[in-house]
């Protein structure tokens, strides 16, 4: 009475028809998910613990299991492990050629699980390996801005807004700025961690499973300090990856923004920075050239770390519950994010040590451009003229700057005081940058004090 | 020897030209950022308060500048402040109302802070109060879920994988589901608050100010529990505002993935729910129709959502240091997300009180498509089968009521064994969908043990 | 025998429930398509003839109604008309007033068509309208650039690649790049417009309609070249939409480079141009600021344009057929970006008319950085040495020169001829930049001829 | 005098410093750009005819360098090239090859030309290719749909709006809006292949060359009708690359929709549509499941398609001219969609033909709802009753119905009369969905009239 056997799948019993090799090639993804055995392995080995911890493994097949999977993993990472598409996925290809070695204790080993919860497990084991490696190149990135905030201590730059130069600060108070950015990276990124850290295996395909499973003891054997408290939710749950993709696009945006100012500093009007050659690259037809190639890439960079994150969140809208195929397509975005973050930090970091800024030039800067008129005006204030009054007061002395071709520096006393009367003699202590730069010594601020106790403190944070 | 004044700007002193009008209407920011002027004005209560403390207004000053903006603030809750577009925007429009109503003291506001740190300041305050109100709304639209989630409980229903019927479930634990998803945008918005929660002013215009300010002061008067760290950065991070908007755009997924099955379990096809007629309209032209309107315009609203994460991410990539004028670009996207995703919760929390599932529609919908097939390979997995082997036997089983078209609970024991001889009579029991629901009663699981479990903890959680 | 009538809507018939005020409010799109009215008036008057000219309206009941919705638009046009919010839509509104005026006949109009079909109508006759504006408006922006082009002809500044200094190219070359980027924007909305223009009224709600309508008759009266050809489609179709906002997205993607160049030319390290007083505006802080806010902003509002993009793709993903709610949420993002980029246009046309080239600072930067380096190699390929050993010689000239801080310019013959014998005296002429420029003399490159030649052609291409 | 000669690069005459492998290997995109290679020689082959023809080749060095080039191609397809990442990319990597084959003539090839218009030839000529290529997988689309039209000419099913049946219509009508969809996709492509179809050869790096080339003879050679007029917008341009991705995001919308419906009919919920085995597959752990994964991917593959255009905005994003590196990451996103497109495109055509309607089920599926009343309001309107008024009566009929449990068609006249006294005996012909769908016979209407006239026209406009 038996039906003719299903095809030759490991989920063929109820079908009558092999899949087209078309169909077969489209939903392949043992092309990219191959770079996940590292951490299918490790929950397979999990899994078969507890499967002979309640008994439905005995104490023998668990052995031939787990020497099983670890052979395999010695083969992929010798390469003479042949993935096969028609095998689907790593899942399926490992459990295959566990089958292979070590036969029927291989079949039990997808006892109480399903791809579903399989998948969603791997992919947060590799989520929280990324993670780490992440916040470690974080910090050293930081680390780099650290030391070039003490290297060039005392250097003072114009501090621009609207690109325009607005008041003279430290060349260090301006590369803390990006340690600021990246310590909120690492933050986020922390956070997304603990959303990561939570053991989904167990769900099933979706309704969790008749057998009696040990979660917590898989969870423990894992690292996990949580388990998913609704087996639905876990095998449709993408949400620590989308979270794992704004982080990163976050992070790529720093990165745009100081290979923005690389690129600026670098080119011959600014001068500020010079980039070692060995991170720059020349042109086919122009002899001359040296591009500041590697900015220009992490800049660019955030092009495709920010479309990855529009592609999941494309793909997760309007899904019904629980798992669908469309999640297949979560891999491939997260992989891009975090493989182009990495290599982005890395290169930053060791771009940060081959730059060197043009001292006499950042200090030359600051000369023109009126930098210091805020503080003209904030030493009105001081004499007791109302804010509005002192910015227009000082306004109309720039203007007469501009008209005279001078810079207020140059003014004779005479001549400022034809704009306010209050003006004195020390008023040329606030007209350098030097005075200026140093003023500004509330928290936060740019003056020597300020920013060396930053600098200080960001040292001790990062265990300098 | 004074030039000619500048311009009647309070940024004019140097001016030689009457801005444009259609530069004015083109940079007027004052048509949507009106809606700070709550936040503006907290922020320069505290501001003042501090320059008071500081000695840089007196004890009179402040008083005229308290009760001024205090009378602004009626005057604009009242509609009866005249909003002037030549002014810009909100900061500027506050501060020439102040000067007209109390003079001199007014003109003493701006001292020692930038429309920089400012506008900085109104949206952390903003964002913080759009952050409780939407945890709120999240944790009404929880007890939502958990309301209906008792209402129902002991109802089956299919679960699905690729909208495929897949294995029973309780109606329970389906909405539990997302009760769990909207527990992680609470969580993932709690940690955005603390990013929220730094205090910028005292920034100024990027590199802070030479005036003896009291940050701390100003922080603890507004509740910040921390100042920002980096003038420079402080005035040119959106990163608060990123992470507020992908917040948002999970939130919305969420919603949208609810809406889709809202869409489809009121279609007559499957009927699992009625959606109460008033959040439904009709047709102008078709009698009959009844539309689930209001789940798809939150699952189309998703876009919007999406889009204006795109939109501040594409503002921000590659824009050098400090404060450019792109970032006035900031504002809409997040007033458009933060309302869009309130209205949303705030509908849909009304909504699910207008439910009414079809206990017996769900409960048919169990009896065909061998939904307890995987319970039948469990079963041969407890009598010592491999899964492998017994997922082929099922997937044989399966194959065979197919072709009979029969169910695999109309199967006689005989023909039960035809497949595996190690069924016996008590695979009835587990074949039936509630003995099926009721086996997976590991953690996380549908059996009735494990829902009413969860339910209970979300009950407790939200202090039900 | 009759039920209770229905609830107080023009699809109320079979409800029993009025709309909730939540549902209501959240799903009125009246706020923003009352912007939509001129169109949906024209669409109700040329439907209103046809039904007229098929017999289902008398002359005395097409007279009434066109005069009803000409009244109608005078009452919107002076402000005097009320919008009602419960009545959802610009349709309805517009409906319901018309009812009110002419009595029986108004009801008469909404004969064999739907809202789908006639807001599918009124979204292309809006987008027509937008199309030839923004059509008009480039070539506005042409224009200005062309008569830059034409001011500035003969001045030379460098040309860059990688933001570095590259070749010598004329300003007017440089500008006219700009004129071919918009002339492809003015080709892609000139497609688009094809897409747009063909009449989906007559569509009904997705099925057509069983009344004898005459198609082409509206189509006639509305200047459209098409009928649609599947009513289904034809209500759910957004792509004309989604087309328009790329065909934005490139221009304002093309006006957000420009932008750039601007901030970065009017920077104090640039200094290439002077943008007027009027189109800049100043800080609120710092005197001495003058801020080229307008290119900032119109570089900021890519953000928003690239976002509606996102918003409306986002939308459409997944949705089955015919039209479904979702889509009323395609035109909030339609029309932010017609908005804005013809608002971006229209300042940038302003401000091309505001920008004085510092032509002896543009002279100047073409003097250092071996920008006539591949003049020198075609030299020695003109001397018959293949072009990778002459590229490989001026490379090491020009090595030879940064080591002795010289400029090739400087070189004397015997110094050069120590890099290769065949320079000759002949090599000054092309080592200067005039020399320079005028040799790229074929066609797009930018000798004087030939830019000549281009330009002559754009304003020929222009009518001016 | 001469100076230590450069590193070994192309271009690294002026380079003192060796190229720090991180560096290399972060900027190489050989292994993503040697999908190039035909085009690159295609384009270099073209190039060296034309240098010869204008005296900078002579004859035997043409010949060398084409018989070169050629044997180049065969060995890159028969993949015994060896591509070195040291060389960066695949302009370099066929250069270099090419010298070591043939010598002196190799080194010449790189005259008067530069990477930056050689590679923007590349990817014009391979995105020429691709668009062919999707153009016709596109008309391979429509005429499975028209297959399918054909084959159940005469089915009915209902028509949808807001997933609620709406009004009966020809399953062939529903079929071919996708056919009109795919339909502009072409004109779209076709519109986009005119702005691609444009030859950038001779640009240089961005200023042209100062050697006489025959750009129009390349042009010819290469088979573009015409030549770009603007060096600098020729190396800076992207925007065909941009509209390519948008035109691919418009096609994979389409085919999100179309695969929802698939998803959707293929439930056991509706069960309308038997998809072939063999493009399905089946759980990991359920037996009993075949999932429609074909359909599920690509729904989810329009989250990647949508991803990369956003990747490519966001890196041109205010981008100064000319070239910048940043322009490299245009090239996967390119490439990624262009596969994803034409392999979903390819599998949907196969799964075209794996389909099997179910005819008596789509009948029943309109037998209930009510899915005639709008043909019921249109009967009222020809008896002379204001549509509105129709409208209303209808709507209490339905009503009624539904208090009654009935349908409308079984009606009594009796009841039908209580209504409105219109109603007549011939009612009965409309209320029947077989009258209903006929009725609609107006252009773009669901009749078999209509639908068969649009059926014959795209089966002769398929060249069926």
């Amino acid at each position: 009475m038996k039906t003719k056997a299903g095809i030759n799948k490991p989920w063929g019993g109820r079908f009558t028809e092999k899949t087209s090799p078309a169909a077969e090639s489209f939903s392949a993804s043992i092309h990219f998910d191959m770079r996940l055995y590292r951490y299918d392995i490790a929950g397979s080995k999990a899994h078969a613990k507890m499967l002979a911890r309640i008994g439905l493994l005995s104490g023998a097949e668990v052995e031939q299991i787990l020497d099983g999977l670890a052979a395999i993993e010695t083969e992929i990472e010798s390469n003479t492990f042949v993935f096969r598409p028609e095998l689907e996925d790593i899942h399926m290809n490992i459990e295959k050629a566990l089958v292979e070695k070590v036969g029927a204790a291989g079949e039990k080993l997808h006892t109480a699980r399903s791809r579903n919860d399989q998948v969603a497990l791997d992919m947060r084991l590799y989520l929280r390996d990324e993670s780490h490696h992440l916040l470690a190149l974080l910090a050293e990135l930081q680390k780099g801005f650290v030391a070039l905030a003490r290297e060039y201590f005392g250097v003072i730059m114009p501090g621009y807004t609207h690109l325009q130069r607005a008041q003279p600060v430290l060349l260090s108070h301006h590369l803390l700025a990006y340690y600021e950015m990246f310590a909120r990276d690492k933050a986020r990124l922390s956070d997304c961690l603990q959303r990561i850290n939570v053991l989904p295996l167990g769900s099933g395909a979706l309704a969790g499973t008749s057998l009696p499973i040990d979660r917590d003891f898989v969870a423990r054997e894992l690292g996990f300090p949580l388990v998913s408290a609704n087996s639905m939710d876990a095998v449709s749950d993408r949400d620590f990856m989308v979270e794992f993709l704004a982080a990163c696009g976050l992070i790529q945006i720093h990165l745009s923004r100081f290979s923005e100012e690389l690129v600026l500093w670098s080119s011959q009007e600014f001068n500020f920075v010079e980039i070692a050659d060995r991170f720059c690259t020349g042109s086919s037809i122009m002899p001359q050239k040296k591009n500041p190639d590697i900015p220009e890439l992490v800049r660019g960079k955030s092009g495709r770390v920010i479309g990855n994150l529009m592609a999941l969140l494309t793909v997760l809208k309007g899904l019904p519950m629980s798992y669908n195929r469309d999640l297949q397509e979560d891999k491939e975005p997260v992989f891009d994010s975090a493989d182009t973050v990495s290599r982005s930090l890395a290169v930053m970091v060791e771009l940060l040590s081959g730059l060197s800024f043009n001292r006499e030039i950042l200090g030359h800067a600051t000369e023109r451009g009126f930098i210091t008129a805020t503080d003209l005006a904030e030493y009105l204030v001081r004499k007791n003229i109302p804010f509005r009054q002192a910015h227009a007061i000082v306004g109309q002395a720039v203007a007469y700057c501009i008209a005279n071709k001078k810079e207020l520096t140059a003014l004779s006393l005479e001549e400022l005081r034809t704009f306010s009367e209050t003006v004195a003699e020390d008023v040329y202590e606030i007209l350098g940058v030097e005075g200026s730069v140093n003023s500004r010594a509330a928290a936060g601020g740019t003056a020597s004090t300020a920013v060396m106790q930053a600098l200080t403190k960001a040292e001790t944070d990062l265990g300098i």
